[in-house]
This record gives structure tokens, C-alpha cells and sequence, in this order.
């Protein structure tokens, strides 16, 4: 086991149950117990985001870093990100997390021009393979970074400069290649950039055609690759940008729709996205899964009084649950997993508390996922559910859903009838039962 | 001219100019005057709401009635109806306004079942089209009311309930039927109960199965009735359910196109619904309009400090102008239109408040208009736009967007060029433009 | 015990303990449970809200009654007055509930002028009152409806028509009577219409003048009276009206400051309120009480994706939690108690629901204070808390907390130390502690 | 004139009058033109924010610098401060300007401790002395940043950690000092970290009280050196921290009443930060003006839609007209003023867009002002108003608001008349009005 910048914790977390009062164990998350047919850990598929949690500084836009970390001390940037890389899995060793994630410009500094930053990734992708086959830890997915650089002020895919559209594309050429190189199981697109400040200055419809090109010459190339990831979106409505085009769920799967694209991509669904779309992160999954297209999540929490990513670590007991209940009625993310794209707060300025912050994610999750797999056991929502949907199974119901009545005779049919009565939607005792199972 | 219930307006509300000091005239909405090749009636085609302006009430969700309508005073349903129905024909004339909406249960009340309230309402289409024929004022659209009976309090077209769905479907079919015999030129859809309260009693899939065959009947029924006009949807996020489907323009059109429903329907935007889905008004018409989907407009506006419909009269000429360039863009509404589905606020108790809100929203879209119209002549904006993105007609640009490039001939081509150079996007001089021509 | 309109539920509630599948029994709350020095009922108080429990129809902007509830159904007003306070006192014996609330016009219908108001309210205090003395339970507070009226559309208290605020005055007088004749323990002023709706019609000042008269008044009045009762002011952002003056704890807080009215009155702090004024239940609850002017609370959960006061049940286990600790904290609410300003959903037809919603409320705050008390006992988050203000209790922190140290003399010690070293704000590490208690 | 850095800008900015097609020239800002008693310069008192115009660099949460400024080229920071103050100093002339305002680490950079710091403050305020000295151009408000340094990650005055509340308090003396020393009319403080990120750590009480401690050093400071300038607190609810102790203008005055700092301070409303709080500046504004608080604006905008400071330049003529109705109003600002607390987009990365951006907010303010004057003039709101509340002049108004009557003879009163009848409050109307100036 790697031990040279987290000295303090000399040992994997351990599961010591529900009672510990070690802040450094896990109360829930005990990676090989069954649940159903599958280990925590399998079900779970625990992912650390390399950006948050190797390279988060503390920083805001009202301050510089507050976080001094050892292993970004280097004053070499190729020496500053081989640290970090060691430093990153000593840290998954030490969490007993399976997978990471990275975008291209984490793990690799940017050289002065676009062969330079290219070499540097190779690189450190090089020196990152090394480390998963010590350690067996393996990549949940890979991303390019097309919104940090200042090129990608007014867009990377959908840019109106053709000069940096195709280093967009570039860009993702090559991140897709280390992502491969890394056995990534997925690759990830975020448009923090596409979108647009002000419609004052923008031809949507010219934007829309670019991101067309964009995520078409990905699949093209992915395909002739015979690279078998992946593909995923990952939905946002805006931060950076006024107006992201990849705004929420729904309307990203009408532009893959819309455009050719829907059979190459699945959503990577982010809880404080959803909420920062005016929705909750269940309402996001469940339209992700109804479609099929629930491929990956990025479990986080915002705070619903704040307008901002705040990117807080999952520790709602109750919202963990909701989306394990998704995740299980679906049968699983697939090639996907829980990656935690959050960061421990500005003012938690010491290491441990990124395993603090892991360690609560990581039970709110277990915990969640042992509270939705009883009561999808007790069928204690679904029973009531599939009650309150039966008049559909048989007469008028079968008949309209069939194909079978047409409007006129609907409408002849209900001028023979009394008025409907309703049932009660009992959301009140169905809440009751939740909090029953939860608490 | 009928002149029964608003005798302090003695004529038709003049247009005066920019000039005058009289509350009852038209400051910039001369109705025959020429902007572009049409006449500012032909651009504008605006619509009173029925329901707002006939029946509104100045209730809020805690008070009751404010204000005191004659038309409303006759203890007659059917009576109050027909006075009802002669004051909206009144007031579209002295407004100059040509055309009406209406919801099934505004115009006819509801009997003690099914087969009377479709009695009532036969009667009262009887009614209004004899006063169209009259006074030559035409429907815009028609629509039901499948959200104020307590029946759809869990949904309408979509509900659980199989009695219920029935019974909408049976309500569409009438009001289309009462529609076509009016001449209206679209059917509305609004699905303000399509939606859920709470996914833990909800089966979001089955949900939209059932929104599937209520939609494909009415189009199957409008068919057969060989009834050419324009069905569309008009999309809201939430109020009264907390969850509504059709919560914005992209996730309709997504539905449409999941469902095999996409050319069968426009969208009907409307302003204050766009922002309570945490968008613009433009950004909505822009994203229908972009996808040739563009049909009408309910032309309000909300106050994005409340998270509510305040269903406000348009008066912002930022966002008339904004809505003007859209619509003139696009060569027009075809057979949409302007339909104020606005309210005089709960202490205007006043009738003739009714006719300064139609005067300042009429005014207000009429100002929009000349001011957009002046801006795309001069090419204020679209000069700037067309160049913004013209690197795109040639070179790497036109290889990317052609198809003819490949990611690995982009890398390629990115390896050999210096770093890219951006040009400013300008939106603070192309803000003060805009507010050159509209001050 | 009553026993005629909830004849499903034949005896009061019991007690089964956490294990319970039972969803008409409670699983946390037993009343006579000793959590501290108190049982649970003397901590919790709880109070049923006559309007929304009695009153509540299921209706919302878009839809009229959804509930047909059997107390309602007399067609003489006062003998449908009479069944109502008959079937609250049931419910309030059926739940084991000891308080009530109530607006004036909740009780007793109006009547065709104010004098015949004021005579049915006093004989329906005089019922409310034999149903008091028979059953032991007592009224939490009284108010007047001074909203719901078309005369209140433009202000009460704070009306620029001074008839309408003589009316609301005498209104009040007749409220405060009521409330003192069944022995309420508190009397709450709500200003629903007491704001705005926009600037461009109102004298700010003015309207603050009328309201520090309206409220002085009421003053007098009680003093006069020699009655006992606690003042409490409701605060609320928006909603009816678009800016209420009371929009907040502080705001209110200092508008009592500034008008002289500081002493004789404290809050009563809804948790739908304070979401609604971008702030948390617990802010709202931490800042009145860190002002001594935590008096009462209105307990329910707002939808913070909503905009409008949802006033769903409480049912979230960390937002008791909170608010029992800080509750907890200042000693318990005095005379003051839980009021369920809540109501079932419009989709939650049958009564019983009632029974689940209050069941549901019981039970979350039981747990809650059960979590806080033990998280206070056992210093999980104050041990810390005391920690990491501790540098102030010598040094530097002293003499300025003192006022003994000047800036000159602070800037000279500043300049002769070496910088200032921060520890970690430990937020993660204390969430996770929480969730340790919770579930 | 100083003509280094915008050399493409040749001369100071013309006003060329509202029909110019000059985007280099202003429309509607004529600085000696008369308006009322005075000019518009005089009305106006435009300043320029430093951190924003000069240190701008395009960076969000998402990215980093995007603007290339020559006077943030050089390699020794006090040589890059030097050319950034005489940047500043130049571009003030080059738009006339007549004032500017900075925060102390804005002009000069931090050295390796705290004594160095001030050093280098001192330095650079000599320089900013000998410009002012030379172009005639004054200072409007220097403040202190309290928010940026890492050691105030947990607050600066408010902070649990006493030597880092000892440090914000000594450099809050340098500033004050720095201030005096450039002839300062006001200082500011805005206390981005006085606020707490999560109750779970935080004793309200007590950072409260260093707050006021904080508050009144200051206080005592300015008063032993005799310094007449006005203390100004900027209101702001959240960002960065999660909830600022002087959220908005009613909060922060209910601090001061309640710790008797009340005398000592006004407020400095800014646009953008009143939108946070979910009101509107015109509200923030008026509550300010009515308190007799308003000392000074900071002039932006933010978007509605977006949950954090975008700081947008003011460019919405509604917004400025109504500034400008309650600035005119109270008689005009005093010693504050309209700081530009703006910024331009991160694509607007041309050092031209500087100029495009001040011009926009400049003519924005002149139109509001010159229509806020009529309108004042014309009595176009006012007449109005004053007949909307004139009931209270006489009658029962009259004796309830001179204290006269009290609550019983009220209720006698009211018994003896008629149910009251209201006037329409008439706001659509006067948004008519308020348009026919505005187009």
C-alpha cells in the first residue's frame, strides 16, 4: 500500500458497523456484503473524481486556495502531477474505492502548445496504468477538459471559431486515446461551454449544427477504434455559461434525438445539476432510466438555496435512497458507478477531512442502497403503485390503451357512466412508510 | 358595436401616437399601418383570453373574488354564460382586437354529468359563433379544461385512473369538435395535472404511455374529421403539479419525437412559463422556432422574483422586442397569434383596468414590433452574428462541418497551427445597441 | 370521546413503538415519554391548524374542491360552523393532540356586515368554548383573516383606504376577544396582504406608519385588557401579496426595533416561510431565538423547488432535528408550540389522509427531539463548536472581545506575529456524526 | 491626458447625442447638461470599481484568465501595480470618470507578512495620490478585502479564530488610512465571509458579537482621527459564503439598531446583491431611502435566472428609471455614488469592450435620470399616489393615525357604516405610464 502523503491514516478505512463512533470507519459501507444478489461494493462502484478531490484547492471566486497539499508542492508541473498521481491512489487504496475519473488537463499540465500538452498526457497516462495494475484499481471514466482554457471562453464544440472547434476535437481525440489506454469504461462529455451568454450574439441553430459534428466525429472515431466504452452526457443547465445546450435529461435526449446521435450515448446523471435545472436529482434519473439511458451518476448535493455547483458530498439519507431504488429497478449502472464529483468545503483546510467526506458519501450511499433493497423486497411503494394503475387492465382502460376505442367512442362510453370516482394518492402514508424504513 | 357592459368606452380604442396623454388610446399599435410587408395587425394577431378576461375574478390562493363584473351577475349558468359571451365580444371589438380563446368549461358550465356540460357547451358555441359571424372577430384557439375538476386532481390524459383518462378524452373530443364548428384555427393542449406530485406514487413510464394514446387519439379524431387546424402544446414546468410534463419547449419536442407524435404538433410558448422553467421567453421561442416548431404565443409576462404564474400583461420592451425579432425571423406566426393570457392584478377591480392592460400589452408588442423590425433592416445584430461565425465557410471549418474531416485529420491539423486567437463576443456593445434602439 | 364524522378511527391513536407496521399508529411519539425533564407532550405541543385540518378543500389556483368532507356539507352556514368545530374537536381527541389555532373567519362565516361577523364569531367562540372545557383541550393562539376578504386586496392594517383599515383594526379587537375568552396563550398577526405588490403605486413610508399604529393599537388594547397572552408576528416574503413587509425574522425584527414595538411581541417562524425568503427553517428558528424572539412555530415543509407555500407536513428527519435542537436549546417554546400550518394534498381525498399527515408530522418531530436530545447530551457537535471559538477566551481575542485593545494596538500586535494558522471547519466530519444519530 | 494603455482611444469620450451610430460616443450622458438644479455629473458621480475594470481577468469557477491586459504584464508586482494604477487613471479620464474606488489589496500587492503588505499599500497609495493630484479625479470609497486571503476562509471580524479577526481588524486600520489619505467621501465594508457555510459549527451569538466589536473599533478609530467620511455596509445574502450576516438592507439595519452601531453607518445597495435576496434593487433602494440609509450604489445587474453575482453592467432602462426616482427623490446620494460594480464577460476579452461596457452603464443612468425627472416633474406616479392614500387625512383615517381613537372606538365605528368600497390600485396604468416616457 502506497503510504507517503496521508502518513496519518496508515491503514484502509474499516467497516466497524453502525455503532462505531470512529470518525475514520465506515458505519454502513461494507464492501463485500451482500445485498441481493451482489456486493455493496459491485452494486456501488465507488468513484473518485481526481479534479475535487487531488487538485481541489479550496478555492471560490472571492478567494485564492485554502488547502496546502503535499503533493502539489513540486515546483516541476511533470513532477507536481506524478505526485499527485501517487498521491490519488494511495488515497483510493486507503478509501477501498475500485475507480477514478479525470479530465485530460487533471492529470497532465498544459505545455505551451497542443503537441506539448498531447505529450505530457502521454505521459502521465503511462505513469497512471502503472499504478492501476499495482494497485487493481481501474478508471470509471475519462473526459476531456474543454472548459478551463481561454480558447474555450465562447464554446469548444460549438465555438464560432473554427480554429478552436477543431482543437476541441483534437482535444477529445486524444482524451479518448488515454482514456482507452487506461481500459476506461466509459468517456464522458460535460459542455460547460456550449451553450450561450446572450442570444444577442449567437445562431443557435448553427451552434446546435456544430455539436452535431462535434459528438458525431467522437462516435466515428470511438467506432473505428473497436473501442467498446461507453458514451455519456452528462447533463447541466448552466456554470459556467448562461445557457448550457446539454441543460437537463430530457433535453439532451431531444437533441440526440433531433440530430442522428441517440443510439451512441447514455447520461451521466449529477445530483446538484438536476437541482441547479429546477428539478430533483430522482425526477433526472428516472427520466434517464425510463428512456434507457441511466448510464453513469455523479453523486453530490447542492444546496438548494444556492444558485452554484456547490458540489457538496452526498449525506441526504433520503436522497441516496431514492436514487438506489432507480438504480436497482433498473438492475444496475452497467459499465457505470457513483463517482463523487464533490469537494470538502473551503474551510475543511485538512486532508483527513477528504476521507471524512469520502467516508460519509460512501455510507449515505450503503445506507441508501440497504433502505431501498428492503423496501423494493417489502414491495412497500410498488404494491400501492401497481394498484393504483390497475383500472388499466381491463375494459375502457384496455381498450384506450390498446388502440382499440377511438375518441367517439370514448366519449359514448363516458356519457353512460356515472362520474369517476377517485382513489386517494396517499402520498402522505406512502412517506410515513419511507421514513419508517429510514430511520 | 355591442355596448352593454363597458358604457365608459363609447368607441374602439384610437391610436393617438406616441404623444398623447390619454390612458384609452394606443401609443404605437396603429393596426393598418404597414411594418415591413404587413399591416401591424397582420404581424401581431393578438387574442384576448376568455378566461382571464371574462372570468377572472381577482381570487388568489388566499382570497376570494375581488372584483364585481356585471356579466357575471345573472344567478342563471346559462344566462350568465350568454352575458358573458356578449361582454367578450364587446370588449374584443372596443379593443380592436380580432381574435378570442377559450377553454370549454370558460364558456358553458358544467352540468350534473357528463352529457349535460357537453349540452351546455354545444349551446354556447351556438352562441359565440352568431357573434362571430357578427362582429367578423375569429378564434384563435380552443382547448379543454382537463385541470379545474376535481376528477384530474391526479391527472388527466395521463391519470392512473382508467374512468378518468376516459373522461378527458370524451372532453377533448367535444372541445375540438366546438372548435372546429368556430373556425378555430389551432387546438391548445396545456397539461397543467399531466404530471405528479411525487415519484413515490408514481410510474413515470406507464404515465407516458398513457400521454402517448391520449395525444395519438386526438390526432387520430382530427384526421378523421378532416379538421386542418394546428395542434399544439404549450409546456410548463410546475403549478398546479408540482412536476408537469411538458415542462419546457426541448423536453415537449423530446417527448414528441420518443413517441412518434413530432409531426403533429407546434408549441404554444408562453412567456411566463419559460421563465418559472428557469429559462427566457426567448430562449423558448428560440428553441421552437429553431426547430420549425413555433406555432403560437401566450403573451404574458411573469415576475421572476415569484415562483408563481402571475400571469402579468406584457409591458417590457426588452423582451416584446426580443419575442418581435423571433417571430419576424421565422416569417411569422402562420395561423398562431399574440394571445394575452395575462390578468389585471387583484387590486385593478376596475373594468376599465381591462382595457389599459390590453392597451399596454397591445402597445407594448406593437412597440417590439417596430423596433425589431427597424433592427434586422439595419442588420444591428445579424451583421455582427454573420461574422462571428463566418470562419466556419472555409478551411478547417468548412472540412469539419462538411463531414470531410476525420478526428485524427483535426489532431493533425491542430499539431501544426499556432494556438488559436479569439475575438471578443461584443455583448456589451451589441446591449448598447440594442437599448440605442429601443430608447 | 366524539365520535361521528372520523368513525373509521374508533379510538385515539396508540403508540407502537418503531417496529410498527401499523401506518394509523405512531412509531416515535409517546406522549408521556420522558425526553429530559419533559414528556413529549409538554416539549412538542402540538397544535392542529382548524383552516387547513377542518377547512382544507384540495383546491389550488387551477382547480376548485377535491375534498368532500362530511362536516362541511350542511347548507345552513352556522350549522356547518357547528359541525366543523364538532369534527375538530374529534380529530384533535382522535389524534391526541392538545392545542388548536384558528383565524376568526375559520369559525364562523361572515355575515352580511361587520356587526353580524363579530355575532357569529361570538357564538361560535361560545361552541368552541363547551367543547374546550369538555375535552381539556386548550387553543395555542387565535388570529384575525385579514386576506381573504376583497376589501384586504390592497393592505389591512397597512391600507392606503382608511376605511378598510379602521375595519381591519376592528376586526382585530373582535379577534383578540375571541382568543382571550378560550384561553389562547398566544395571539399571531399574519400580514398576507401587509406589503406590495409594486412600488410604483405605494408610499413605503406611509404604509410602515399605518402598521406601527395598526400594531400599537392592538397593544393598547391588550394592556388594557390586562390579558396575558403573547403577541406573536408570522413572518413570510411574498405570497399573496409580492413583498410583505414581515418578509423575515430580521426584517421584522427590525421594523420592531425601529417602531417601538420591540417588547411586545416575538415570532412565530414557519418552516415554508423561511424557504420561501431564501433562507432554512433552522436560520430562521437560530436567528429569532438568538434574539429571545423565538415564540411559536408553524410546522411544515415547504418544496424548495417550488415558489409557493406548499405547507406539506414535516416529515424530513434532519429538519426536525434542527429545529428541536435549537428549540432544545433556548429552554422549549414557552407558551408557544408546534402548530401543523400544513395541509394534505389536493390528490389525498380521504379523510384518513388527515390522520396520516398528522401521524406522520408527530412522529418526525418525536424522533427529532429524540436525535437532538441525545446529540446535546452527548456534545456531538457543541464540543466542538466550543473549540473552535475558544481562542477568544485569552489574548489578543480577549482584549479585543473586552474592549480593551484599539485597532492601533491591534494592528501593532498583528505586525509583531508570524500569519495566522486555521483549523478545519470540520464540516463533513460533523454532517456525518449527524447522520450517525439519525439513522 | 495619460495615453499608454487604450491608445486606440484617443481622446475622451464624446457625447454625440441619441441619434449618433458612434459606439464610441455617449447618447444621453451629457455631463454639464442640467437636469433640475444640477448636472448630470453632479447627479451621477460615476465611479469606476478597480478590482473589476483594471484586475479583471475573464476567470470563473470554470476557468481561468481570458484577457490578456498589457498593464498586467510586467514581472515585479509593485512595477505591474504602478502600471495598473496608471491604467486606471487614464481609462477614468478617457470616459469622465470623476471618481474610482479599490479595496486595498486591489492596488497593492500582499507581501510575505502582514507589515509588508502595508507597506506596499502605502507605496501604491502615494502613487494613486500624486494621479489624483494631477487629473483632478477623486476617490468615492476605499475598503479593505477581508475575503480573499485563505486565513479569512471561516470569516475575518466574525472569525472563530482570534488572531485571524485580529488581522482583519488591523488591516481594516490600514485602509482606513489609505482612504483619508486619498481624500476618500466614504468607506466601505462588504463582509463576503462574515457569515457562516453551515449552522452545524457555528455559534451565532457570539460571531455576532465580535462582528459588533469588529463594527465599532472601527467606529472608534474613525472618530480619534477625526476623519469625516461616511461608513457604508454593502448588503449581500450569500456567495461566497453560504449566509452573509448582512444579507440584505432590513437585516443589516436591524445588526445596527440592535448593537447600537445604528448612527455610524448607511448602506451601500448594490443592484446585483438585492436580486440575490430575491427582491429588487428598487425595493432594497427604498427600504435604504426610507431609513434615511441609502449613502451609496453600487451600479450592475445581475440575471434573474442565475443564482450567483453575475454583475452585469447596468444597461436596463426600467431598472435605472427607478433608481434614479428614489435617488432624486431623497434629494440625491450625497458623498456616495454609482460605482460600477460591474464587469465584462469573460468573452468580451478586447480592452475596447471597457469603454463599450462604461458607456452603456453611463447613458443607462443618464436616461434614467432624464426620464426619472420628468416623470417626478409631471407628478406622472405621484398625483396618483398621493390620492390613493389621502383617506387618511381626515376623518377616522386621521384620528387612528394621531392616536386618537382607539381599537374600541374603532370597532364602534366600523359597526356603524357600510361594508368599505375600494379604488383600483391602478398598476397597469401606470406601467402604461411609466412606458410612454421610457419609448
Amino acid at each position: 500500500m502506497i503510504n507517503r502523503f496521508f502518513k496519518n491514516i496508515d491503514k484502509p478505512i474499516p467497516y466497524e458497523g453502525k455503532d462505531s463512533k470512529n470518525p475514520l470507519a465506515f458505519k454502513y459501507y461494507d464492501r463485500n456484503k451482500k445485498v441481493g444478489n451482489k456486493t455493496m461494493a459491485e452494486h456501488l462502484r465507488f468513484s473518485v473524481a481526481f479534479w475535487h478531490t487531488m487538485l481541489g484547492s479550496g478555492a471560490d471566486m472571492f478567494g485564492g486556495p485554502s488547502f496546502t497539499r503535499e503533493w502539489r508542492t513540486a515546483s516541476d508541473p511533470m513532477q507536481r502531477a506524478k505526485d499527485t498521481m501517487e498521491a490519488n491512489f494511495e488515497f483510493l487504496q486507503k478509501c477501498g474505492i475500485d475507480y477514478w475519473c479525470f479530465h485530460d488537463r487533471d492529470i497532465a499540465p498544459e505545455g505551451a502548445n497542443f503537441a506539448e500538452s498531447c505529450k505530457n498526457l502521454e505521459e502521465m497516462v503511462g505513469v497512471a496504468k502503472k499504478y492501476q495494475n499495482e494497485t487493481g484499481i481501474k478508471l470509471l471514466w475519462g473526459t476531456a477538459n474543454l472548459f478551463g482554457n481561454a480558447i474555450y471562453s465562447q464554446g469548444a464544440g460549438s465555438s464560432p471559431n473554427a480554429h478552436v472547434m477543431a482543437t476541441a476535437i483534437a482535444q477529445v481525440k486524444n482524451a479518448i486515446d488515454a482514456t482507452k489506454e487506461l481500459g476506461g469504461e466509459n468517456y464522458v462529455f460535460w459542455g460547460g461551454r456550449e451553450g450561450y451568454e446572450t442570444l444577442i450574439n449567437t445562431d443557435l441553430k448553427k451552434e446546435m449544427e456544430k455539436m452535431t459534428r462535434f459528438f458525431q466525429m467522437a462516435v466515428d472515431y470511438k467506432n473505428k477504434l473497436g473501442y467498446k466504452c461507453q458514451f455519456l452526457i452528462e447533463p447541466k443547465p448552466c456554470e459556467p455559461t448562461k445557457h448550457q445546450y446539454d441543460s437537463d435529461a430530457a433535453t439532451t435526449l431531444y437533441f440526440l434525438k433531433e440530430h442522428g446521435l441517440y443510439d451512441h450515448f447514455k447520461l451521466n446523471i449529477e445530483a446538484n445539476h438536476a437541482t441547479l435545472a429546477g428539478s430533483t436529482f430522482e425526477h433526472e434519473l428516472a427520466v434517464a432510466s425510463a428512456a434507457g439511458k441511466l448510464g453513469s451518476v455523479d453523486a453530490n448535493r447542492g444546496d438548494l438555496l444556492l444558485g452554484w455547483d456547490t458540489d457538496q458530498f452526498p449525506t441526504d439519507i433520503y436522497s441516496t435512497t431514492f436514487a438506489m431504488m432507480i438504480i436497482l429497478d433498473q438492475g444496475g449502472l452497467g459499465t457505470g458507478g457513483l463517482n463523487f464529483d464533490a469537494k470538502v468545503r473551503r474551510a475543511s483546510n485538512d486532508p483527513t477531512d477528504l476521507f471524512y467526506a469520502h467516508i460519509g458519501g460512501m455510507d449515505a450511499f450503503a445506507k441508501g442502497l440497504l433502505v431501498a433493497q428492503k423496501m423494493i423486497e417489502d414491495k412497500a411503494l410498488s404494491k400501492f403503485i401497481d394498484e393504483r394503475y390497475s383500472s388499466h387492465n381491463s375494459g375502457i382502460g384496455q381498450q384506450i390503451m390498446s388502440g382499440k376505442a377511438t375518441m367517439e367512442d370514448v366519449d359514448k362510453w363516458v356519457r353512460g357512466e356515472k362520474n369517476p370516482v377517485l382513489q386517494s394518492g396517499r402520498q402522505e402514508m406512502l412517506e410515513n412508510i419511507i421514513n419508517s424504513y429510514i430511520s
